[in-house]
């Protein structure tokens, strides 16, 4: 394969740094099809004849037949998915097989190939996003009106609806959906016919091959075609994303499901015991999502270290390009699977949610808005004040609303009854009417906009 | 400021690891810009009088004025930047200050500022872009027919011109920017009036203030509201590739000005001299440009680990934000003002870039495809009679066009004289002329398009 | 300082770009020590003299005064702390100054400079393990019977102690220690004499200078003396690795502080109120720690990727060495110093705990493995019979030990009363007394061994 | 397996996020070891009979043997190599298999498994650096005099040797050794006995199984020792900084052998054509090894925010510890392997480094240097004295020693023409003699030296 400049075979160390087959294999759809419009597009243009093209045509054919039933061969001496497909084509049609490569190179094949891959990828996950999309909004719908305590610092903070902590995700989420989407604008180029760095003197159709490839339109320079791996980063930094998102909803889950909380009973098929412990149930897939993150982030720091200071065109170093998204894209679809599967299926213990949402003084802040609507009083001075009520409450072993208002004129004159009407959970969620507020009214009109953006995207 | 509750003052350790102020005091533009939009609403919707509102106004107007000329104080008691002025504005205006954190709490507020001053971050890098793809594309007309040596694996492979490869630097670019676009439109939305995680039950007009501050609409959940940083991560990704091509450059420039290349001379004002050897003329803009890179990636892997695993809403650890994008816009900035100015004002020294592409056979592809466009051999077949080719000139220690044309009859007899015209650079580089290719045509009407891409911006 | 070759000053650009003096001024101790080391050995060698030693010692003991009262001034234009020095040297004492940098180079004056700084962070470092080692250890014997749930997967798993789980943090901090321990005696050499690159050939005593900066020898290649940043990472990932171990028992605080669990009550001094929910009492410091994780690892991140690729010697690549350093030393020192406070000032809720761990069968496993012993079945079999036993009590909801003896003999005939002796979480914990297991006789032995391994280390 | 709980079988997505046994089958040595060694204590003992423990072990030792033949069988519903095990042994040998488990956990068995594999995974690393060492040694020795440019900045700087450069790699290497070796000793301590968390009731000889599994002791606290993962980043972290230790070796490979430099010629074992260009030698193996860093700093970034945030005790998301460390292993193994070749087998081109040292006035310094020593002027005065004579130099295109003594006494009266002995490569290289400096004498010294630090390690 290299000519016969080397006397010397590859020694074994070179022959199993240098292997990529063993992970490019992935790439044999994307390399067939690539090759198929490559050679139509010769033809056309005349640069090979008619006959070679429909003999290489019916070798690739054959080719992806025989990869789909009995999986892609792994010869480290043939090192790549290129030279694997290229050498059975040889076997299969003879010479006209040497004919396939004209005006193109392994540089801007693999860039294709990947290019392809990564843009599936893409897809794969805005799918799945929208699966767990779907779940959410079903589940925030159902629960519109349930109420759980809103935490800051993990504290109880303000009592809040489980619809509308759903919801929120569904913003993460939608958010993390435009990133794959804007990936995929950018990538909409296609890099073959670049050859190995400077293009080519054949005359090619680069439009027709883009075309033929779903891409929008050819790269612009054949130099930065073969040296870009920006989509695959595209790809990483959106998934880390998402899974940082995915991190935050699985620990959630984790400390909802644990004993103290008892908030949410995790579905049988998602969670496990234990070898030791028969009365466990483990929160595994939520724990492994949570994990997960952390894998993409090191697959997205991979690239990027590999990437830095690399002067163009082509080096080496780029075939570590692939391990990380793969294992990436692995781990993503997994984790967007399970949290759907998750949302949909868990149940929710809504009273013990509403039970813990008042402890802790929640309604606190509507206390002070209270004052400050009522008694206009400026709202520090009514945090102070509140401050002051809270204190009483605690030493009385009381809720907010357990204090007497003989209690609470004693620490401002100026509260009267009807400061009780503000104090229980059930209003304190309802008064929060602003846009994007946790009031039930909010809560759906909200989940019938997700729907709509979900209709419309 | 916490209430009576805490009969101790926090600790000197508290003090120090609690205290965001000196950093945030960044924010100060932002957080009087906020709290001016904020009043002006509630004003407006009778929330507060429009004599305190007016108070209030002019309050934090002189405010600004006194950061603008004085700078801002830095009391570590005050916590934060948002303390920092409500105390200040109790200072001036008394009580009436009170009424402005009315619906709102410092988890939309510091939402809010911070939004707004990655919002500018953007715009900052997007001018930066410009400025450099700027640079780019002159330098491209310029050497639109300089030859110089198109490296692979930084090996000599085929000639390129420089404004080729220039070129493909500001396809990079042209990325990065849309990157920054894509973020930007994806965070055009106001989180203030989200209040501490739950809305408010005040009558805000969310649109009002959200137009105020520039943004096309407020977000629609305010637990995602406050909790969400994903804007800042877009920055730092969006950063972290944009540093990772500038680092490319500038590994290229590092290399092309060592002595064995001598391809560019640096501007004096972009390099230094040593203190121990006068001869030297080192680059250490471009070395900062590439080391930068790390601390850019270091940036945005310091905010997905903090935002791992965090549970909705507000967590204290989100007060880590703010330094690794205060860092990274700093070098991004930096990095790409002296990228521009090292584009615009290097000298090529283009007799040795030729000279270095003449060496090497750089040609050998001309004469595959030569080989397989006249004669009609496969193209396998052409790569395998040329390496004999080569492995002959190198014996003979001349270019590939110094071998006679008996030498390359004897090679393979369907060679004729006409070789000769494939061979010299000028020739190859015609040649490739394939849409995105290196000719020198090809690349005038890129930098015709490139320019018609940066007025369409 | 650039000798005559310049026409052009540095830019603006390049002024701010190339100056290290904003963060380096944090190194003058080391730069003035470094340099008094320096001028000493160099009038003992005979290459300068007594007197313009004398003189040049007594300018920088001037300047070191200077310094500690007034600051290190910080002129862009002197670049960095050397030059700095020097300037000021020279107007002090005149051309004997010029004298001082006989036989050195910026390249070893820093590396020296920087590692004595990084010997002292570590150093630091250690005295902070230590104190909360001795946390640690003072609370662990205070609750070595204190009995709390265990968890696995955030579940109730099995009964321990509140001493055991401390010292479980005992040991992970013992491991930050001797990483610490580790990297002070691998970077124990000292870089000075490498001059730029390759030694000098000034008849120099390095194990002079070596001595008196306490380094236990000179480096031995002057080469890698100038290129070497191992000991900033290796501080960088030692201080990672302390970080993740205090991220974790912050995380353990903030939710054992979470209403939920209630099972501690933080120290006032480590933990604040809400601006708008006067109730709260939040776990800031613990946060803050958590998020600090973060940024260490981001520290560590972006000197790795600086480092990456840079041939030999010296690159400016490397002046990015010491901001992440910097900030990380601040981090984890303030870290450190936060989770002692919090070991030595929480209040444990042990009633809370007690309870929660007496709920959630945590003692299945007992049974599992009385029926082991007493009855010598299989471990596999016994887990199956307390399955059994563990869905019967939640169906009549009770604890495990809240079943008849009849309806353990039901699911298995060998169950006998001997049973219930098992079953309670102080028999439990008693059980648990394998080596390193949680009986308190255990932790008071490991206590009593801790105490030792502080006094001995 | 789960006991009787769960009446629903888990969900294909659940035994694809759950099942570890695709990549922790690398563990079945460890794990039957580990197996083994429990089964001996527990029938010394007498926790288990002699019979069914002898039962057992020949079961182990069958399935030992099946493995080695055949491979691990790759069953998703057994979940891990440890069901995967005793699955097998329960088919062998009936209930008795049962009894393996008594004592222990899925947890510790976990732990000291990896920790197992992690000390073989150093061990190989210490033994990958000793045979790059050495190599390092040799040709070192060889290059003891050969001259070569060094670089500051990668711009010609002073005359250095080979010998002494490669000894810089040398030094890299020597602390990557101890930094195993530190972590070996670290984790020598043995997990198995902690049993799910807590330790256990049985009566376990912990030292027992410690010593059989070749531990020093067995660990100290049992929540520390499943919930402890510090081994596994002590490998990574090593791994990352030998990793960055030969990304700067495989660039300085890559640069030498560009055709600019044409420093080195590459062993054609490590190097590889190109399908397009036949006159390429691409240095493949060490763009790799460059590359491959990346990557193993992504494997170290994974696990470190995996770990981030965990609570006590396992928790799900350790299971993600594997992989990366699995991979980076494999990376590590291959890069060292790789480097030590192509530091054994690559041609240097001694002539032509000679040639570029004696280009660049790289003899400045010496200028300098003679100035202060001869002429006794602050070196400072010296650096600017050298200026202008490089600056006449350039002017009149001649190396440093091609100006003629009235050029240099023009410049400063002071200089003679003994100046001539100290710019020549070889005076230069000669004097710098300094301990840690460029001299052959220096170089022959340390190459001593190494050779007995590689034989009393």
């Amino acid at each position: 394969m290299w000519g016969g400049r080397f006397a010397e075979g590859p020694s074994a160390i070179m022959r199993e740094i240098n292997a990529s087959i063993p992970f490019d294999k992935a790439l044999w759809r994307e390399d067939i099809a690539g090759s198929l419009a490559h050679v139509a597009m010769l033809a056309k243009q005349g640069i090979v004849s008619e006959a070679d093209a429909e003999t290489i045509t019916d070798g690739l054919t054959q080719i992806a037949e025989e990869y789909e039933r009995d999986g892609v061969p792994e010869d480290w001496d043939l090192e790549d998915i290129h030279m694997t497909v290229e050498a059975r084509l040889t076997e299969i049609v003879g010479p006209a097989a040497g004919r396939l490569h004209t005006a193109r190179s392994r540089n801007d094949q693999v860039a294709t190939d990947f290019r392809m891959w990564v843009r599936s990828a893409m897809q794969r996950a805005v799918a799945g996003i929208d699966a767990l999309l779907g779940a959410l909004v079903e589940r925030a719908q159902e629960h519109a009106d349930s109420i759980m305590p809103g935490f800051t610092h993990l504290q109880t903070a303000q009592p809040v609806t489980l619809g509308h902590h759903l919801l929120a995700y569904f913003e993460m989420l939608m958010r993390d959906r435009s990133r794959f989407a804007d990936a995929l604008a950018r990538m909409d180029e296609c890099p073959l016919g670049s050859a190995a760095l400077a293009g080519t003197g054949f005359d090619l159709d680069r439009e027709m091959t883009a075309e033929a490839l779903g891409f929008a339109r050819p790269t612009r320079n054949s130099l930065d075609a073969v040296s870009d791996r920006d989509f695959a980063l595209d790809y990483l930094m959106a998934a880390s994303q998402c899974s940082l998102h995915l991190s935050r909803l699985a620990e959630e889950f984790i400390i909802w499901a644990s004993q103290p909380f008892g908030f949410v009973k995790l579905p049988d098929t998602l969670s496990t015991g234990s070898s030791i412990m028969p009365q466990k149930r483990n929160p595994d897939a939520a724990e492994l999502v949570r994990g997960h993150a952390g894998r993409v982030i090191g697959c997205a720091t991979s690239l990027m270290v590999t990437m830095k200071g690399l002067p163009l065109a082509y080096s080496k170093d780029m075939q570590d390009d692939k391990p990380p998204v793969f294992e990436a894209a692995g781990l993503l679809d997994l984790s967007l699977a399970a949290m759907a599967g998750m949302v949909a299926d868990s149940g929710f213990d809504t009273a013990r949610m509403r039970k813990a949402a008042e402890a802790g003084h929640a309604t606190a802040t509507d206390l002070a808005d209270w004052l400050v609507r009522q008694a206009d009083i400026p709202f520090r001075e009514a945090h102070h004040i509140t401050g002051a009520a809270v204190k009483l409450a605690d030493e009385k072993g009381v809720a907010l609303d357990g204090l007497s208002i003989e209690d609470l004129k004693a620490i401002d004159a100026r509260i009267d009854e009807r400061v009780f009407d503000a104090l229980s959970v059930d209003a304190s969620v309802a008064a929060r009417s602003s846009y994007g507020g946790t009031a039930p009214t909010r809560v759906r009109e909200q989940v019938e906009e997700a729907r709509k953006r979900l209709e419309d995207k």
